[in-house]
């Protein structure tokens, strides 16, 4: 299913890295590009009104990550400034795709943006007690401007 | 109240550095020794047949950290086989007061222990629902060889 | 010693709370507070002009940590928008004592501020290299307002 | 380039799940799961006599991660003890293809193994300083019973 919002729909979401996010290396430790994705799709979905804390209060589900596949391009360092994105790719009737990107927040003195890392986040819906994959809230679909359809 | 656990009781797990423990200064974050002490006291825990996932399904309560002091020797690094450890320090009905340090899994040359982080921590018992303070199940502070008493 | 900037001068910085800082308590997990203290700090340190890469790579020298006292008086949760605090308590030749403190961004009903965290946070400065202590550059110690003195 | 070492030569390594781990969903943080995976192919490296820490002294390089493929099937919890393995799939001059898996420490009452999480991860070799491609030292190759070849 192809999401009603048009391609150029991105979330923007700013973050700063701190000691935390570093490892020995001098760069950030690989898993925590997907903490910042997170933050990113959290934000988005706060954007759109879609507060995950609330709707697990009442409807008893919440999105859990299904698949991940991330290309590492260029570590990010200690207090860089960067640009985390969050855009729809596509929607089932129990998950969603979510392509993600992190940039540097200044552009290039050539213009170029600058992809750090970048990555689709498969997340399915499921019921928060059992875990067992449940029909994403109407609610949630009509937010993202979708109409349900059957799943691939 | 004194434990009537001896002083000599103290229990050790080992544990390794990964690159998820270090930060850009090349050595581990200060906030993970946390992690290193928490996974202390729940295997010592354990060791005395103390489920945590099982207590709170049972009694519906949890421990929760109340206070903590820690002192920072000499850093962690890469790679490091460390020793955490865990010692009753004070017992009352509604919080638990432990001892841990960390240290190298080889002693020195010397023969002398060497200890890296030392600390105490406070771990208060609730009702995993309200956060309330409760009084820590009885099961618990026999475990422990402790005769509940008034909070100090 | 003393520094010269007055008791009123408390650094505020927002932060959010997102699925990475919480645990299986429903509640952020307790060494996560410290990560937001280290954000307080640095960015407190940021809004002052000491940038500790640049720092790094000028004097080869770095903050470490070598010792934290934290009450921990409330959890925090997912979602949760907080304010974490930082103000100079005591300025030597080689450390820097830090009180920061982590309350909810907005106030009560009541109107009275809610603490839900806070600690007292000792930095030393010491070679990057060789992790010695040293002392702090000058450019530091004047910027926090402090005429260096021997250490206590 | 296919490696020498038989596809059945599959390194295992056990850990644990603690609170750190967790999130306030009740499962373990998807990030975390990287962070285990790490852990495997270190321990794995470790096993072969391969020290990364005494590596970046001795040739100045380091593994960076430079792709990640990750399925999540079912969700580990507190207290889960877990095998993480690491097999080599592909090297080349400048990187290697690592499949790794996450199953429960006990196998089912019907012997079947469950795979709680799978992926494939890619590691390049890079000059510690510059982060720029580099060949993988022969040492390394070597030990992997690898003969180098052009990157495909």
């Amino acid at each position: 299913m192809t999401p009603s919002t048009p391609p150029e729909a991105i979330f923007s979401w700013p973050l700063r890295i701190y000691w935390e996010d570093t490892d020995a290396g001098g760069i950030v430790f690989y898993a925590n590009y997907l903490k910042f994705f997170e933050r990113g799709r959290t934000e988005w979905l706060r954007s759109l009104g879609i507060g995950q804390q609330h709707l697990r209060e009442t409807t008893g589900g919440m999105f859990v990550v299904s698949e991940t596949t991330v290309k590492y391009h260029r570590p990010a360092r200690l207090d860089d400034e960067l640009i985390v994105t969050a855009a729809l790719r596509e929607a089932g009737r129990a998950s969603l795709t979510i392509a993600q990107t992190l940039r540097p927040k200044e552009f290039l003195p050539s213009g170029a943006p600058l992809t750090l890392c970048e990555g689709t986040i498969r997340i399915g819906w499921v019921d928060a007690a059992s875990l067992k994959p449940a029909r994403i809230p109407r609610q949630i679909l009509e937010t993202l401007g979708c109409s349900p359809q059957p799943e691939a």
